[in-house]
């Protein structure tokens, strides 16, 4: 889609969460080439403001930083204060990795409350707040980037697949409400893409960085292509290719089964 | 599982949430006939103190009843409370329909925190209070009760749907977790059940009620026998019969869109 048209489509404001670096800073210089202005929120200040700075020189849009931790309860109600009165009409949820590691049991519940509020309440709060106008206008975008956890439980990611599998279910049926109004809404379920994030868990973990990365601008392209066909879009994958049947047991059995063996694999090595 | 194997592995206690009527209390009857000591959680304490006296003077065993909103911030603690030092030995959560029957925009945030809190933090919570000492034990038993709604996002339940997939994937990783420690874990995927719940919800939407509701005398067992072959049981399905391919994001969009025009089609009637 052309810059014009996006913009019509999707502008005048963009807010991304989860914007500093890697994927989200893709997004970022990439609406920023389209002509939108943007809200970038995210947790450290000083990535953020670098961001700012570079995207405000390259293409010259107003662009707003605001450091907001988005496992706190408040992080919806904070996002919609800074956006204020703007006309937000592209929303990119891009909240990031799980930090936690661990089995369930293995960790203080604390730990997954932050967690279940920054992937399941704080989608869900700003989805509610920022989707009404969209909704009034007859025009928007909402992008809620997943994981290919999403599609079932594994040890040791437990509650991040289960975050993820809301987002995705949340996803499908905001897009089946919202499309008769005009709004567009995504489950862009990434892959392993090469971000700061990604290669800070894989060192913590002790894994190989993989060569086979995505580089996040093209992932965020793909992304921003794929915005009107929702509800889900899988990284890597035509829109009809199916990893495995997602309703029946045994198959959900034997997927879950398999990927523990190879992470148990791994661990013995 | 005879009544003497049963409770060795999954006794002395077992605690239900969601236990007043329907589903819940058919599993309450037919673990008191195993032997099992029950305490039964509801919001409702008539219905519940009506059942603990039913199931007392049939079976003999013990039965404590407490009035929890499940909805509440601190429901999960306060089980935890109420259970104090007795040997759970199986968990099942059994939360009850979604009440708001509403498109995700048309009604006020606070009654999706409360159904996020009911279906995401406090199974998780609970879970994470009560199978540290069955994992240290190593046995006992986690159930935690489904809708089919978890397999994909639909128009006018899209919270309901994705606070089930959470359930569903959280379990799964669950299983994962603690089948080695000898837990098991069960996403049991009930269809359409002859409960009050059921019936009220089909009334108040105008619809009719079908007649190939099933029993909850029959769930409720078949949940029980099934208890040891996690992560998932679809009620009313073999193990191996899948309905649709999961991560196909075709087919996910087709489930959605048929889904959402049977009921539109309803709605036009």
């Amino acid at each position: 889609m052309a810059g014009t048209e996006f913009r019509e489509r999707y502008g005048p404001w963009a807010l991304i969460a989860g914007a500093s670096e890697g994927t989200g800073a893709s997004f970022a210089m990439q609406l920023a080439e389209k002509g939108l202005n943007l809200i970038l929120i995210a947790r450290r200040a000083g990535p953020l403001d670098r961001l700012a700075d570079e995207i405000h020189a390259a293409h010259g849009v107003q662009c707003i930083t605001a450091t907001i931790d988005l496992s706190a309860d408040d992080a919806a109600q904070r996002m919609a204060e800074v956006a204020g009165e703007r006309e937000v009409g592209l929303l990119i949820l891009n909240a990031g990795a799980d930090p936690n590691g661990s089995m369930f049991l293995d960790n203080d519940l604390a730990n997954w409350d932050a967690l279940t509020t920054r992937n399941v309440n704080c989608v869900m709060r700003a989805c509610h707040h920022f989707a009404r106008p969209m909704r009034d206008r007859g025009r928007g975008g909402i992008m809620i980037v997943g994981s290919g956890a999403c599609y079932g439980g594994l040890p040791g990611i437990a509650i991040y697949c289960a975050t993820k599998a809301f987002d995705l279910v949340f996803s499908e049926a905001l897009w089946a409400e919202l499309r008769p109004h005009g709004v567009d809404v995504l489950s862009y379920v990434i892959g392993r893409t090469d971000t700061p994030a990604h290669r800070e868990l894989m060192e913590a973990r002790g894994m190989p960085i993989p060569d086979d990365l995505a580089h996040p601008d093209d992932v965020a392209r793909l992304g921003l292509d794929r915005l009107p066909h929702g509800p889900i879009q899988n990284w890597g994958l035509a829109d009809d290719e199916a990893g495995y049947a997602g309703s029946s047991a045994a198959a959900r059995r034997q997927r879950v089964l398999a990927i523990a063996e190879m992470s148990a694999a791994y661990a013995r090595k």
